[in-house]
């Protein structure tokens, strides 16, 4: 067959999709599904997908599916390593520079993770160095944000999240309230750098396209206030190995703290402590909604 | 921001995405993940994705996987109503123009089908009228291909297939060999227009969309031959009104055939039926492998 003939029937089979979604009366929707539907088709033209790869990909897919839970979320994984978290992190960003950067939200979120009055732990368990946190969340004019509603959740010091663990254990997470100057303390543990999990289709696409799975140290946050743009994002430790191959793409420079390290003693709030321990500040800046 | 560093800063994830797959030793799945990457993050920057929609998007493929499983294949059925496994289809079509038409491979398969006796019944319990389904099966150059391995699969006059009912039920699908002429035929029942399945993921997109669900009559063929290429293909029931509006775009006009109807008396095989019976006749040819 003339190659000007099999590219009009390709293109006639672009053309049928994407009109399908002609008649479809949510205008969004419809603009959303037929690029959608536009780069789809350019990928598998481009490429040449055969038979056999498109097999492997509904495969793929249905891995990604079945190991899906109410604690895993690989398909969030999958669009991590992608870049297509990250990107739409980007697209999304807050048009004001001076408010904290965002990045990935991650797959280890859970809903409704134990309240922690100011200055508790969140570890509750989870193992590693304690780690003194603190800071004040402030607008973008500079007044400290009250009330706001601060989620915290990190890895052990072995990289494990509390959900990686067999069981219903629940640690290293936790939610906070800012006090009336902003402010917000806690302890917990000193993170570390871990690799994305390793017994799924996501880790083993990474193994077969020869990529690094490790992300470097950090601690997620999500902070809500009313009236303010709710900000995700991590805190990464400075120093890290893994700084430069984060596998999610998540590093922004503006995130990265210094985790400081202390020897056994008298911590701020008063806290003694047999066993050396780490301390870091990371100030917060929320966007106002206009 | 300014729009141009925006862009920059957009397309500095998406360079970096593209990026993390440069070590990639395999070239092939090298150029396959790259291309992905490149137009999954065009399709985000091209509708401006929002945090909101993406969430959607990663809750609607869960959903996708969580339907799925050994008889219920739900990301097949959302390429096909995508149009990304027609298209699939076309890319690999047969450079040979007198070879068959191939068409969507659809959800409905199950491997390891009942071995059917040439002239034998499908049916097995589907409901219909009962169809004589018969053929022959050449090559290019007008060869029967004898021993071919024929897998039929088909909805029945309600619209749906074996797999759909509750339980282990087994019916309308079957395993044949052409004989040493190339010749094949079997009972079945009149196959039905039916709706792709309402009660998941892919319907709902359908709904969202003001898309018809509808497909029109069709039986499904797998023929393999050694040293043929496996043909995938339906055969169509001319007349049949939703011939140009097929959900999944898998009509083409050379597998639109003519489904004959008989009053009650006895068929070629000499069966004797006291019912209106149908029958079709349909030929195939192969493309040998080079
Ligand atoms: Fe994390
Ligand atoms: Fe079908």
């Amino acid at each position: 067959m003339a190659v000007g003939e099999q590219e009009k029937r390709e293109r006639a089979v672009t053309d049928a999709a994407v009109a399908s979604f002609d008649e479809t009366k949510d205008e969004r929707l419809r603009e959303i599904v037929q690029s959608l539907t536009r780069h789809l088709h350019a990928f598998a033209r481009d490429v040449r997908l055969t038979q056999e790869e498109w097999e492997a990909g509904i495969g793929f897919l249905t891995r990604v599916g079945h190991i899906t839970d109410d604690k895993r979320q690989e398909f969030i994984l999958l669009s991590d390593v992608l870049g297509l978290s990250m990107l739409t992190v980007g697209i999304n960003a807050p048009a004001e520079p001076r408010a904290t950067e965002s990045t990935v939200f991650g797959p280890f979120f859970v809903e409704g993770a134990p309240e922690v009055a100011l200055g508790g732990d969140i570890s509750r368990g989870a193992k590693g160095m304690p780690c003194w946190v603190t800071g004040t969340i402030r607008d973008t004019a500079g007044n400290p944000v009250a009330d706001a509603r601060i989620e915290v959740w990190e890895a052990d010091e072995d990289g494990f999240y509390d959900v990686q663990y067999d069981g219903d254990r629940s640690a290293g997470r936790g939610r906070l309230r800012s006090d009336g100057d902003g402010g917000y303390r806690f302890w917990s543990v000193r993170p570390a750098a871990y690799p994305i999990p390793t017994d799924g289709p996501v880790s083993e696409l990474m193994a077969a396209t020869d990529r690094s799975v490790m992300r470097p140290a950090h601690v997620h946050f999500k902070v809500d206030a009313p009236g303010h743009r709710t900000l995700i994002t991590h805190i990464f430790a400075a120093g890290d190995p893994y700084l430069d191959s984060d596998a999610v793409f998540g590093v922004k420079e503006s995130l990265i703290v210094e985790f400081a390290e202390h020897r056994p003693g008298t911590a701020p709030d008063g806290r003694v402590l047999d066993t050396a321990w780490s301390s870091v500040e990371f100030d917060i800046v929320l966007e106002p909604l206009s």
